[in-house]
């Protein structure tokens, strides 16, 4: 009874020569605890090639357990220990070693009683896990019933239970190994990132008794509070409790002192100052929160195992600030610890994981956080609502730029249509609003005013919660939790910054959109988007007026109705950002957007510009189009009728005059959207140049400012250097370039887009993650043309990848200037950005 | 008075260095004619930087011309002479050097009125074109208009008319020199492809004179007919007409013998004989067909210059043939000679450019050719009038997939929107009916039945004539030439296709396209699409039903009526291409394509489907989408409805059973469309190689096939590396690809892209002509990925572009095995091709 390779086991010392990476992090763990001289009963690791070898079929090596049951009570326990505890592995066994023989023993020493539970507790398992019998024939408890499991397992088996400790753990250990193989565990693993050889360690390990007289039980204690993140000592003490087996006389202490019942630190002070002496210790050498798993013998500890503390978004980010500010962990330490999409939790009212659910329907969590309203079907009554001071939320089968306003006014978002980068998507993004979109499951009768999901129907005015965190609609008030915007989240993000990487702008359209941007430090603005200046009621009339004009004079002096409006945005904006960097995108959307399409409204605008219905009927058909994606908009509306960029770029130069007279020098940066060929850079930067120009004279002002582009095409990427040759900057706008380079309209994916990532036809969805082979392969061309062309160049990306922390990781490494993303975005770009600074610098190293 | 470089005026001798590059293609063509001994007058040749200099102010070098007016008559014309006669020039100027003196000499050779008549054509160009005064104060004729002129010449001048002749020359000079360098003159040589640095050569000559005693006079003669091409003499002598100057006694001769009235072959037949014999020997020197000019004088034959014969499309395949054929050039040179697109024009009716036209407005020209119909304002009245025999023209505001059988029931499209790929233009060429898409100055009332277009309306059953050719439409039925598919046509396209070259195939959908493909010796179809193939009325039901079914099952069984039609399509198609290849792409459209939109649409499905309306009017809307070109359809419909993609490969296979059991052995290509991973091309390949085995088992058959991939997205082409580990084929699909490189829908794109290239945003429209910079390079980057990956693999192009000559010309400097393009431009194709291939080979000479 060998196996090849005997170094394959190895009991665990201070100076034994275990590895995470081949015994896995349990093994490696408790050899950190031995080495602290805490109490840990003796251990052997199985390697991960010794675990493979058994599961492949080759001998399990007992030789090298010579003496395991030897001990004084003869039980061992089996755990797994894989790389990394999200890696899984199969269950625990425990009690492995008991027969008649040491059964008779324990009888003795902690009653019948106890020495039946025992051993029906490993009867069960071996029987259930080892020797494949049905679960139900073995659900019996209490008196008789380890009689009836023995019978039973030998009815069955046609033989005894196993009495040799020896082979008992030879049955356990390659069940466990055989378990890791199966597709199921396979599946889950590589779903955590695991890879497809991923090894499994195993630990071998003598069992502390935990029943019999004096204090004698297992428990577990950590000294964090899971949720919070704030010191606090949780978990609890069982006494007579061992391994799975409930004693006589078994009661559950409290830890610490409580009015609610007897507690350990009361009962056992000197075991409970031991317990936290042994917390603050492995804090400081695991350099980690731990839940400590503790056994009581008669008196006297034994530590069995430790792992990493379980933490919500918001205790993960106290948790590494504490260590690192303890000076247990460095600063950057702290900043690699906590996932940067965690950071989102913390800007939002999230459902209190504890609290029960009502669930809807499910859709895909498009924004996140989470807010209670009454369902509207329609902006206007959104508007009414919020007037009335009732939070509402917005249900639609999907949104359009008119919604807007409707949006401002809910609280949550709820779309039956669209994908994570839908309009009611990037909007609610925008707004910081919890969002779900794409909820199929919805049938919304927006004349009935009813929306009904899951043989349900709700009706306008019933109160709904959008979870849009996880993408789960509620019925009713959830029980919600505060955002948490503390300290260690500001001192996280402090600590990021000063890591270097990559630069983070926001993308904000608005004063509240430039202040949150500024709230959380955002370096600028790196998008700002015109259009929706243009929906304003005060603006909607002259913005109409001027797509029915018939000469360029007359679409001026509309569009002079508008410039003092937009003149007003441009000022508050720049005064906002105080001098920081704020990138214009001109007038983007196609005309149409701006029109009516329904009878009322027509008539309506027939109406105010006094012209016959049928003219006007005539006049929005003809600018209606087949793919507005592809159609006249962005610079091909900025070429065909210049008046628009004209006047936008007046209001942005005279804002610009107006805000640097009051505060720090402002210097505009100006962005040309959808630019296919570099004659549109020129042709729009010579209008351009001649209105700042003009803007001088009048002002007596020598302001400078920035052109640039924003690269959504193809082939502005391919010819980005020519491109460059007219442009200070180049942000890449990888929605569109997204979007153009599939062929794929992010609007419309939505319906076979889960098909298709579940099918692995795309890895993952490319408007959320950057597709790096195809759409990355532009940036990187456009890139490096750019900046062969003239090497200052400034370069970034400013669609929705700019808050993804892969797709930032991507533009760090492409050495971008910035990424730019949603203003609630910022916070957790700015920690990716560090973590793929650090990550580069430990590279090098 | 010198200028810098005396060389840059020469005396056309046979041995003298007359350069095309330098002195033009008039100097070097005189020089032939001189060695070839015809009696031409003595000529200099400016070269180019002679006139660029005179232009820039230097002196005139009258030096170089010393002793020219000392000739008999004392007189010269001025020829300008570009290195192309497209590239056009500035007028002649005749009779320079007249003065007093030589006046009273003439006068007294040829009579004082004659002598009159040519000083004072003398005076009005000098006035006019070097001076620069009013020409109505020149513009009597008649007696005494000379001395009026020469009076009022020095009244505005306050100079007397100058006598110096040399003087005169280099006014003459310096003005037509100046004439060259000006704005309008620039652009239209620019347009016809002249750098911006195009030099002008100008030839002085001396002048025979066509006026006095005996015969003298002025004529041209050509040998062949400019509208047919066929050996015919035409042209005019005028008697008593010298340059400009009409004399008394003017007379106008026919040529050859004429019953109207006298000729000049009865009248001088040694003259006559002589033209003819100058017309053999010019056409064989030349290697062209000529028109000559000449003057005779008193008898005695000069001639004074020869140009290219103008000719019709028609005209020039049938000189390049007879030139040819009568061993004046090589077959390949023929090929050359023969614009591709000219083709075009022989395969259709043409409007006679010799009759008169009735414009009502214009488009643009989206598919050539010329038919006269009726006016008919939807599909179902173009079925009716044609089920009459009337033929009508099908008008629409634009068309979409169920005005297909409308347009085949048609003799022309016309459009008021789209543009050169919009869907009727596609069709359009693709049916080889006469289009017009983009008519903006239409406005079309179909309830109404009305049309109006300049003031003017047009109601349903009223006589259009369609220009596609021009992209006019005109009033009532116009004149219309007969197609020219002749023994000239088809010999060239012989000589073209023993060129070599790069392969052509047909886009052919139809019977019809595959037999038209084959008239026109298409190399195979290289685009099959099938979609049209489910709009048939027996097909559409079952259609429907498949879109509303509830699960596949039920898909399939409604996908189980079409299969048999669909393989009978397919039988037919391989059984005309006998064993040829066809390469079929699977289902393409969006499925909403196939729904009705209209309330009576609606309601009629209703009922057949026995659903409520209500329901069917949801499932439509979900249906619907923002930008379909990006959206469900293509293989991402293949994928998310695989029972369509099954039932196709199941009726192409069973068609190659069939087929091949019949004729030559079919080994079909099926092409994927809309590819944007290679994981699609996966998952189809999987079902289609099931289906394959299936049809094998069952038909006991064995044939093989060629799966490929039709690359249209960007990304395809960017990871064609991938995709071609899993292709047999890569066809790359230039219209979409356009349109997503460009960000541009081709629907959509007709309302700026007039603007766009007019300014010069775009050189060309992408849609028509290749962008190489964008486009091409994702077509050569696809290509050489392709290659590299799986060396054998073959690469064509199917897109419109399949059939533009520049981008068959790229494709051939590619290296792509094939372009495919629709039936009617197939002999286009091949010239285009063969010229590319030639070109190559003269250029590695």
């Amino acid at each position: 009874m060998d196996i090849s390779n005997p170094s394959d086991v190895t009991e665990i010392t201070p100076s034994a020569r275990i590895d995470t990476s081949r015994h896995g992090w349990r093994a490696k763990c408790l050899q950190r605890l031995i080495r602290m001289d805490l109490p840990v009963p003796r251990s052997h690791a199985i390697s991960g090639d010794g675990v493979q070898a058994i599961a492949a079929g080759q001998a399990v090596p007992i030789d090298a357990f010579k003496g395991l049951f030897d001990s004084r009570d003869g039980l061992v326990g089996v755990r797994p220990s894989a790389v990394t505890p999200e890696w899984g592995g199969p269950g625990t066994v425990l009690n492995v070693g008991i027969n008649d023989r040491i059964h008779a023993r324990l009888a003795a020493r902690i009653g019948p009683e106890n020495a039946d539970a025992i051993y029906l507790n490993f009867v069960q398992s071996y029987a259930i896990h080892i020797a494949r019998l049905d679960p139900d024939m073995f659900a019996q408890e209490g008196k008789g019933a380890l009689a009836d499991a023995l019978r039973c397992y030998c009815d069955e088996m046609d033989e005894e239970f196993p009495q040799d400790p020896y082979l008992q753990l030879a049955g356990v250990l390659r069940s466990m190994a055989r378990a890791w193989e199966g597709p199921t565990a396979r599946l889950l693993r590589q779903a955590k990132g695991a890879p497809a050889d991923a090894p499994l360690g195993l630990v071998v390990q003598e069992m502390a008794l935990a029943m019999g007289p004096g204090l004698s039980g297992s428990g577990s204690i950590q000294f964090i509070d899971s949720v919070t993140g704030t010191p606090r000592v949780t978990g609890r003490f069982r006494g007579q409790h061992h391994g799975g087996a409930v004693g006589r006389d078994a009661e559950t202490l409290y830890l610490t002192r409580d009015q609610r019942g007897p507690s350990l630190e009361e009962v056992a002070p000197g075991i409970f100052a031991d317990l936290v002496r042994f917390g603050v210790a492995a804090r400081e050498r695991l350099r980690e929160e731990m839940q400590i798993e503790f056994v009581v013998t008669e008196g006297r500890i034994s530590i069995i195992d430790a792992v990493r503390v379980q933490r919500s978004s918001r205790a993960s980010v106290r948790i590494a600030v504490a260590l690192a500010r303890d000076g247990v962990i460095p600063e950057d330490e702290a900043v690699m610890r906590v996932e940067p999409r965690a950071l989102t939790d913390l800007l939002h009212h999230q459902v209190d994981p504890r609290a029960p659910r009502d669930l809807i329907t499910r859709g895909i969590n498009a924004s996140p956080g989470a807010a209670t309203g009454r369902i509207v079907f329609n902006a206007a009554t959104a508007q009414a609502s919020a007037s009335r001071g009732e939070p509402c939320v917005l249900v639609r089968r999907e949104t359009v730029p008119e919604d807007i306003r409707g949006m401002h006014a809910s609280v949550a978002v709820l779309t039956e249509r669209g994908g994570t980068t839908s309009h009611a998507a990037v909007i609610a993004r925008g707004l910081g609003l919890p969002c779900i979109v794409g909820a199929s499951g919805l049938v919304i009768d927006s004349r009935r005013r009813t929306m009904q999901a899951g043989g349900r129907t709700f009706r306008e005015g019933e109160e709904i919660t959008i979870d849009g965190t996880s993408g789960e609609v509620l019925a009713g008030a959830a029980t919600l939790l505060e955002p948490a915007l503390d300290d260690a989240f500001t001192q996280l993000l402090e600590w990021a910054d000063a890591a270097g990487g990559i630069g983070v702008r926001a993308n904000a359209d608005t004063p509240e959109d430039a202040r949150t941007a500024r709230n959380f430090s955002a370096q600028g603005i790196g998008l700002c988007r015109t259009e929706h200046m243009f929906f304003d009621a005060d603006r909607l009339p002259a913005m109409r007026e001027m797509i029915f004009a018939d000469t360029p004079e007359d679409r001026r002096l509309s569009l002079e109705r508008i410039l003092p409006m937009q003149r007003k945005d441009f000022t508050a904006l720049f005064e906002i950002m105080a001098g920081l960097p704020v990138t214009i995108r001109l007038f983007d959307p196609p005309l149409h957007e701006f029109l009516p399409h329904d009878r009322e409204g027509l008539r309506e605008l027939a109406e105010s510009l006094d012209l016959p219905l049928s003219d006007v009927t005539r006049r929005v058909d003809a600018l209606s189009e087949f793919n507005p994606m592809l159609g006249m908009r962005g610079v091909r509306l900025g070429i065909t009728v210049p008046e628009i960029y004209d006047m936008q770029a007046r209001a942005i130069f005279e804002a610009t005059v107006e805000a640097s007279r009051k505060g720090d020098p402002v210097v505009p940066e100006i962005m040309i959207p959808l630019v296919s060929a570099m004659r549109e850079v020129e042709l729009v930067k010579n209008r351009v140049d001649a209105v700042a120009a003009a803007v001088r004279n009048e002002r007596h002002s020598s302001f400078t400012y920035r052109l640039g582009v924003m690269v959504e095409t193809p082939r502005a990427a391919l010819r980005a250097g020519d491109i460059a040759a007219h442009s200070a900057f180049l942000s890449f706008g990888t929605n569109d370039l997204t979007q153009m380079t599939y062929g794929l309209s992010r609007d419309d994916a939505g319906r076979f887009m889960g098909t298709y990532v579940g099918q692995g036809v795309y890895a993952e969805d490319p408007f959320h993650v950057l597709d790096r082979d195809g759409v990355g392969e532009l940036l990187l061309t456009g890139a490096q043309r750019a900046r062969q062309q003239s090497p200052g160049i400034t370069i970034s990306v400013c669609g929705e990848h700019g808050g993804n922390p892969e797709s930032i990781g991507f533009c760090h490494e492409a050495g971008f200037d910035y990424v730019s993303c949603s203003p609630f975005r910022v916070p957790v770009a700015r920690l990716a950005a560090a973590q793929s600074a650090i990550r580069a610098r430990r590279e090098e190293r």
